[in-house]
């Protein structure tokens, strides 16, 4: 998946990991600088504008007159090959081309098309440096859907636009934290129309990427859980039929395939079904859920902080926090890292992993 | 809600509680049995079939040759008075009228029409001796769905059922463990009808009815969280438009009543919002869900034995185990009791709570 890492790995410094840096206006810079602060991003650069990366640098500040705290130098770098050679607890930027010349007057916490603008040029140039073995994996900060919407992106969000640069391969999204993993037949559309892309077709097509995908990350036989779209699984076609002409017929040609996949199971059920904990082993190691809330209500319940986003399907590896812009704390420099930090590691784990 | 429990309590021994069996091909009668074995029933008695529930008693008798535990006696009576004056870990049983003489004959872990016909004639006659006050709460036995369709039963589960009985006034659906409450606004339907049932009507009379049933626990001033129904709340608008036009509208009439609603939140994060633990204060005290699995994935998901099903709105205390009839345990005598004597305990709760 990824052999300029795993090449390199053995004869020179590991690869960095590029950090695109979200939207200007929300908590996507101020984390990123947080994380960097607390020496929980080696390897990491950003690419960004330098300008609002140093501005999240001041934000964070919290060293103060009588402070023993240290600011974070914000180093403009050229290429992410100088990233090696930096100290730690520096933040690398790599300067993106063709942000808007007044992105920093765009005001934080709010809407704006500015920053949706930049925040789509630095998802495509980081996405190509991964793409180019340049850049170990892509770790993506918060965008704002409407902002994307307002600088006149046709993409809803990150996993359609990167499943665009990678040539429009089928791609799924993955939920992913200590207990649960989750892979998404539809994502960011309303539900009715969710409901419209549970096709044959597309059941298959993810329970095929989560398969590929755990193999990678060295499951040998991965166990998918598939759950229904209705209530009970549409028990017996009582609830909805989608079930016994969709979803049932899409399992047994995966099974039929050599992939031990299972169901369709009741969704109120198969999360806890598949939740591994240490006095609970899970059934199986992914479930396939049929819409965005089916599968994300399971994975975010105990805590945003400790779910990832994985991408799987594309040509690198690329993970990113389980929440948003926050713009409600865009500014205060007091947004919690922990699943941008927690995207990270997973970045790490999977492109030093065994695929 | 309950005044003849609450007036007889001072002066004489506390109502009994009606369990209603269930379906008879299901793991109810034994769940019942091993409940009423380890004294976790007191003051309970059974609306069903005295020679399903004596097999019952025989299935999850664990006495014996060289054991020691005690074989449990069914003991079949008159009226709901007897119960006060029987030992404890002995089980009343009140014959219910009209049920098929062939029941015992519907195979064990079978859909049967015969045990949907006897699933809901006791229901029926255990709803009218709370209703009539004759018992302080109605706690129901798992039924199956197809066996009460078989059997030509017009309402797809309980709660319609039992709404019915009522004389048609409003009721929801609640699912409530240590950490959550959350009231649906639509259950047993396939979700495309789902979401046609999603109405300025049904969610106000929602909002109203969690509102007012927690006022009766005791709650001074309920604090209600609303779900959307789409990815985000449907991000402004971006993925589906019926929090602009539906939802958000509801939650203001309720706000104009006085009533501390708020949302509509995005589905995926208001569950983790409201979940109360000890390091974890929630948010709400309730939260409205729009859909059956969007309410109940989250209750579920840290184990179904701890999940109870309240209905609020009937004039009746009514509450349920949540999970199913479970054939593939039927007959084993191993089905684990515990969601059902936690329903027990809420009911009686409830009866006795400052309502």
């Amino acid at each position: 998946m990824n052999p300029p890492s795993r090449a390199s790995s053995a004869t020179s410094p590991p690869l960095p990991v590029a950090l695109s840096m979200g939207d200007a206006c929300g908590i996507g810079p101020e984390i990123i600088a947080q994380a960097c602060r607390a020496g929980a991003l080696p390897g990491a650069f950003v690419v960004g504008d330098v300008a609002v990366m140093r501005r999240a640098a001041r934000l964070t500040d919290r060293s103060g007159p009588g402070g023993c705290a240290h600011a974070l130098p914000v180093i403009q770098i050229d290429s992410p090959a100088e990233v090696a050679a930096l100290p730690p607890r520096t933040l690398p930027v790599l300067q993106a081309d063709g942000l808007p010349p007044d992105l920093l007057e765009a005001p934080l916490g709010q809407v704006d098309r500015r920053a949706g603008l930049a925040a789509a040029a630095c998802i495509r140039q980081a996405a190509a440096l991964a793409r180019r073995g340049v850049a170990a994996a892509l770790v993506t900060a918060p965008i704002h859907k409407e902002a994307l919407a307002a600088a006149g992106e046709p993409y809803p969000g990150h996993t359609e636009l990167l499943q665009a640069l990678a040539g429009g391969a089928p791609v799924r999204m993955m939920l992913a934290n200590d207990e649960l993993k989750t892979v998404l037949v539809t994502i960011h559309v309303a539900l009715r129309r969710a409901i419209e892309g549970v096709t044959f077709d597309n059941v298959l097509a993810t329970i095929r990427i989560a398969h590929h995908s755990a193999r990678q990350w060295g499951v040998e036989r991965p166990r998918i859980g598939v759950a229904g779209l209705n209530p009970h699984a549409g028990e017996g076609g009582l609830f909805g039929d989608e079930e016994l002409r969709i979803i049932g017929p899409a399992v047994a040609a995966a099974q039929a395939e050599g992939i031990d996949a299972r169901g369709p199971f009741a969704p109120d059920t198969i999360f806890m079904r598949a939740r591994h904990a240490a006095d609970h082993p899970g059934e199986f190691d992914i479930v396939v859920a049929m819409y965005h809330d089916q599968g994300l209500i399971p994975v975010k319940y105990l805590g945003v902080e400790r779910g990832v986003n994985v991408t799987l399907g594309l040509p690198f590896i690329r993970t990113s926090p389980d929440h948003g812009t926050a713009f409600d704390l865009a500014g205060t420099g007091r947004a919690d890292p922990a699943s941008l930090i927690a995207a990270f590691e997973m970045a790490h784990r999977l492109a030093a992993g065994a695929r």
